[in-house]
């Protein structure tokens, strides 16, 4: 008998060995909660169905759906339909919003040849979408002014502030000009806003096929490329000033609002614009003269380029309907059991300019694919500790409309209710990008850990880490991606429907998407369609699952924490990086200018002017003074002292089963803790644009999309305005001091809930 | 009279401020040797002549001029008239070389559509000599092999090796193809050499619109830039082994040395190639598919570069004439009168492609003004000490065969006779540029302080070093340029007639030209001529003045010198900073190979392949082991310390009026220094290439014309040859040190000269 008990002694070590260690409990769960909600979200994980997808992008994008068109309205009364069908309870939320339609455009070369811009996307063969031109909306700028104007031609880059500093040191004006920019090197609008302040009378966009065409690889329908009459339409309406309806600025686009007349709107244009095709500016940019463009402004097409002005001389007409539309935000609720007046958002608009495969609609189908399984969940028993919405945003192509109406009109109860807002727009195949509040950055760190590529099998997170290995710069940055435990999340500008939620009214935000593997130039034209999503993108919809399981996981995991997983360790760190950030900004500033005054003065730059190239030295500039940043960094320094302390507290809540968070009174530390990003804003807005409210992120006055971090402090230094700088490093300091308070608060309460 | 008197005081204070206060005097010059000296090189600089200048371009570009043409000979008698004109010892030397010219070529795709590519440079309307078709050597590459080749095509970006190590990334081999390699990233001789080792079987080499045509400026007639069908002509003979005639390495190729056979000629290309202009490359490359180039490697045609290998088809005829043909040196002499065995030798080629007037004779014409002025200055009664050889080679285009056969036929007298050789070749608009030995560097820089820069009135010197201010990527390379007092000269790798002298037969040299405001991409084509030169590049001739007077100040300054002005201190600090560039290059490679071996452990390239696209990772290497730099920089302490020594000592022998310096028996000093840069050679030569003997110098095996400095452990180090390279650190130790103990003893008679 003894080899008997021997066999079972070897089998119990087999049994030991075989048992699965259960993992860490969930942040802010304890563990029987995280036990639940672990096989909760692994139950919605498997529901997400890549057929599903497929035919709801099918659905979706089967006609043109913008702001105002018939299939538009069709689609968010499909999508209401759809959440209805899956339990939750959902409405068609109205606005009525501005949205200028072209009526007459026009863009012709009259000098030294004739050429008439065609401004037409052809149909291609095999693309059954790509013909539909009854419905398509004509390509165009949206909140362009209206023109009629005429002038010399003039080519700017990217129309970016440095282009013009550039052309100014080649002597070149573009008063009285047209200028032709093309896209790339900063959002679409800053372009003409550029222009007119530079005297410019026009604006022209074109898609240089370096950038997005034939020279970055095949174009459609051969590739995923851009092809020769393929044209990028987009708003251009003076989003960093403030996005949604340019009438109502600050409130809900009601039919009751209150408006602005259109002459005082100040977020059109000054200028009329119109994008175009490289097809149609090839003609306009061969006929350019003077100055040989800079090299790194030279792009892919088969000409030398010029930077003038003229001889060419083009004329521009760009007349819109200016009528109101009804926006169709489609909102839908699963109400919370435990903490019904917190809510967790979730969104993605469903208006297009055209069929919109990839944008919106490879993220709104995601979304609805969470929203069918979070339904199929409740079936099950699951119930959300917190409300959970839905939303697919009507008008995000002309300026976030609908999210920002939204946001606007439930101002009030968003303050006080609001705890996260995830958003996705476009989704492809490849690596997660993540950007957000940097609250949330431990948050997203494990959910990514926990969503499987379907290409490799790693986790998403683990393939984002290589990525960021291969990429890496340096030996530095490479080091801090090994042994970093969060991978470092973007900090967000704007280009999506978080603007509102985040910038304003001071939500923590979350954008994510897959993408990297497969690049295109299709966007914003009629040939992001169904055809090409499924012949070059993610054809067999398994990036659509992951979005599908990322955001959902999130969602779930969010909704149901019994602390709100919010962490200020990693902000903290971030805002003490944006500090050193500022003061190398200085430094270099100060740096720049001490060094070309100093090459003025030895004659640098008239020895070596070309004497037959016209050549304008720069002007010698003051020194930038000395700022004081120790207030930020005195924030950044309590800021990190209370996260770290609130973390102890929550590793102690958490220890032992975390028993301590399941009780009532932890609501307490979750009021707390949900009012944490609101501290991050600031009543008053930025200086200029009261609108944006977050101290730490916004879009650029002057990048549109691009970020801005610490914004205030950042636009002053970059546009030298020295004692705005020092007062915006105050306030800025101010509002991370109360957010330590706060944070302290959050602890305080922690630590009491642990030690009963 | 005391008023009177007081006048007179005035008088003479005013005459006192207003003499001039007197220069230093030359380096290696005694004061009153001095002052003769500069009002000799300012009588010189006063006769140079823009409009002679013209004129001599004018007549010598008149037609084609290649090696074994009609008028290659007709220019050869022209010069030397020239020369014996100008009271000069003047003739002719003949050698007989290996010089292949086009018989068949053939380029055609034959896949998957039909294109015949045209292979000639058309005329252009108003310039004369583009015409000139009967005379124009059709566009090839002089010594590729013969053959006749049908392959798939595969585009190869410049076609160095690392472009090969990203293709085997791309898992595309070019086994049995014909590569397409576009013009640049190394000298064209490298593009066959490393085709045919990877297993192409046939090369085509064009020249990209981004690189030198209308993506770089304005074509030809409209602007200076190559026209769709502009061809570079150019060698592919493997020169990095030996230049010259390839049939009589080291050898002049006098009618009767000996030769070896066609057939065992190892300079030769393994593989037929021909050069075609960017028409004839376009219908080719736009039918190669396969996987989309990188981004890098994508050229400005309007099309999506592709690699391949195929579907494009191609087939590749060339067949040469291989006869011997006879070339024509033109040697002149001025003898010197105190020391005639001691030479300075001036050259610049004749033969050029077509009519190259940029290209040699932008350099020619300076050199003959120089003759010129220097023979009127010895009618005026200037005797130089020295010997000055003035010398116009024949045969640099093919291989630099005029120089070489000479420099090997006259061996023995340059071993003990050659003082410096100082080259040009094209001269253009705009700056500077200075290049050759160390020892020299501090000659150079003074001979440009004094030569007035024709745009802006300061010193070339001065517009030199506000360029680099201008140019400097970083504040450090700012701080050396502003702070140094010499400005940094350039290694000499290879490309014009400085290699044999320099790195064959160990003797210092310079190569100088101005250039830099004036692109251009005619180079090796039929447009490189009288008119284009005289409409885009120096109109004026002010630019080939300034040539004129820098290279004749300086051959009058070597060749009047009492002590030959080398200098030793700015050769020991750069040899130093070429050890430290060595050390850099190995722990470059260490870290590179262990993060690549690191990143394979962690499965970075396997993570992020696209699996749509075809990805094969690099394998793991073994860390390079350490090296013993020590003898190197042992040997570099060493010559630091002998240059100091001689330094201190040449001061003190210069000091009140440097009286020693007129002694006869300093003349022992000069017998030492001639052979400073001998004792930098090796008579065994480099690794794998004998004929190059220079330790410190010479083209790269896989660059051409690119130099490597400390070439035996540089390639040794990155070709991985470990013990190659701590054998060559020996080498080159050894070497400095033989060149510190020379320097000592130069000290030492010095300073025995002063003592007396």
């Amino acid at each position: 008998m003894r080899a008997s008990v021997q066999s079972l002694g070897s089998l119990v070590v087999v049994l030991l060995v075989a048992v699965p260690e259960e993992p860490p409990a969930l942040r802010g769960y304890g563990a029987p909660a995280s036990r639940i909600e672990r096989d909760w979200e692994a139950k919605f994980r498997a529901i997400s169905s890549p057929d599903t997808l497929r035919e709801t992008m099918r659905h979706l994008s089967a006609r043109p759906h913008h702001v105002g068109s018939p299939y538009d309205k069709a689609n968010a009364e499909w999508i209401l339909a759809r959440f209805r069908s899956w339990g939750l309870d959902a409405a068609i939320e109205n606005f009525e919003v501005l949205f200028p339609t072209p009526r007459e455009r026009a863009v012709e070369l009259v000098q030294p040849t004739k050429f008439a811009a065609r401004l037409v996307e052809g149909p291609v063969a095999g693309d059954p979408t790509s013909s539909q031109q009854q419905e398509q909306l004509p390509t165009y700028n949206a909140y362009s002014a209206d023109g009629d104007v005429t002038g010399p031609l003039v080519y700017v880059n990217y129309g970016v502030p440095a282009d013009y500093e550039r052309l100014e040191r080649m002597g070149v004006s573009v008063k009285g000009a047209i200028v032709i920019a093309r896209y790339g090197g900063s959002w679409r609008g800053i372009k003409p806003k550029v222009a007119g302040e530079h005297g410019a009378v026009g604006c022209l966009i074109y898609s240089d096929p370096r950038d997005d065409g034939y020279q970055a690889g095949d174009v459609f329908p051969q590739g995923p490329w851009r092809p020769q009459d393929g044209v990028q339409r987009g708003s251009v309406m003076d989003m960093p000033l403030y996005p949604g309806d340019p009438l109502t600025p600050g409130v809900g686009a009601t039919r009751a609002a209150k408006r602005l007349a259109l002459a005082d709107a100040p977020t059109l244009t000054k200028i009329p614009v119109l994008p175009i095709s490289y097809g149609d500016a090839q003609p306009l940019l061969a006929a350019v003269r003077g100055p040989v463009a800079p090299p790194e402004w030279r792009g892919g097409l088969g000409i030398t380029y010029h930077v003038g002005p003229g001889p060419a001389k083009v004329h521009l007409r760009v007349r819109s309907d200016w009528s109101t539309r009804t926006l169709y935000d489609v909102i839908a609720r699963i109400p919370g059991t435990g903490a019904p007046d917190q809510w967790i958002i979730r969104g993605n608009h469903h208006d297009a300019w055209v069929n919109g495969a990839q944008d919106p609609l490879s993220g709104q189908v995601a979304l609805l694919d969470e929203a069918r399984a979070l339904g199929a969940l409740v079936r099950q028993g699951w119930r959300p500790r917190r409300t959970i919405i839905y939303a697919a945003w009507d008008g995000e192509e002309p300026g976030l409309l609908g999210s920002t109406e939204w946001v606007e009109a439930h101002a009030d109860e968003l303050a006080t209710r609001a705890i996260a807002y995830l958003n996705s727009d476009t989704n492809g195949r490849g690596y997660l990008s993540l950007a957000g509040s940097h609250s949330l950055e431990k948050f997203i760190n494990a959910v990514a850990r926990e969503i499987s590529d379907p290409e490799t099998g790693l986790s998403v997170w683990k393939r984002e880490q290589l990525r960021r290995i291969a990429l890496a710069p340096s030996a530095e940055e490479r080091r801090d991606v090994r042994e970093r435990e969060d991978l470092r999340i973007d900090a967000l500008g704007s280009g999506s429907d978080y603007t509102p939620f985040l910038q304003h009214a001071g939500i923590a935000a979350l954008n994510l998407g897959y993408g990297g593997e497969t690049g295109g130039g299709i966007y914003h034209s009629i040939y992001d369609d169904f055809y090409w999503y499924t012949h070059f993108d993610d054809t067999s919809f398994v990036y659509e699952r992951a979005l599908s399981q990322t955001m959902g996981t999130a969602v779930m995991r969010m909704a149901d924490a019994e602390i709100l997983p919010y962490d200020f360790t990693n902000l903290a760190e971030t805002v003490h990086r944006y500090a050193a950030d500022l003061r190398e900004l200085w430094t270099k500033q100060l740096d720049e200018v001490r060094e070309r005054n100093r090459e003025l003065e030895e004659g640098v730059f008239t020895a070596t002017a070309d004497p037959r190239v016209t050549s304008v030295p720069p002007r010698p500039e003051s020194l930038p003074p000395h700022l004081n940043f120790a207030p930020l960094e005195n924030g950044a320094d309590a800021l990190a002292r209370s996260a770290a302390r609130y973390e102890r507290a929550l590793a102690t809540a958490q220890a032992d089963g975390g028993a301590a968070l399941g009780r009532p009174d932890a609501g307490g530390v979750n009021e707390l803790l949900l009012r944490s990003e609101r501290t991050l804003t600031r009543p008053g807005g930025l200086p200029g644009r009261p609108w944006f409210r977050h101290l730490l992120y916004a879009p650029g006055r002057y990048t549109g999309y691009g970020v801005k971090t610490v914004p205030g402090v950042r636009e002053a230094i970059e546009q030298r305005r020295w004692s705005e700088a020092e007062e915006q490093v105050r306030v800025v300091g101010g509002a991370l001091v109360a957010t330590a308070a706060l944070v302290d608060s959050a602890a305080v309460r922690l630590e009491a809930l642990a030690r009963r």
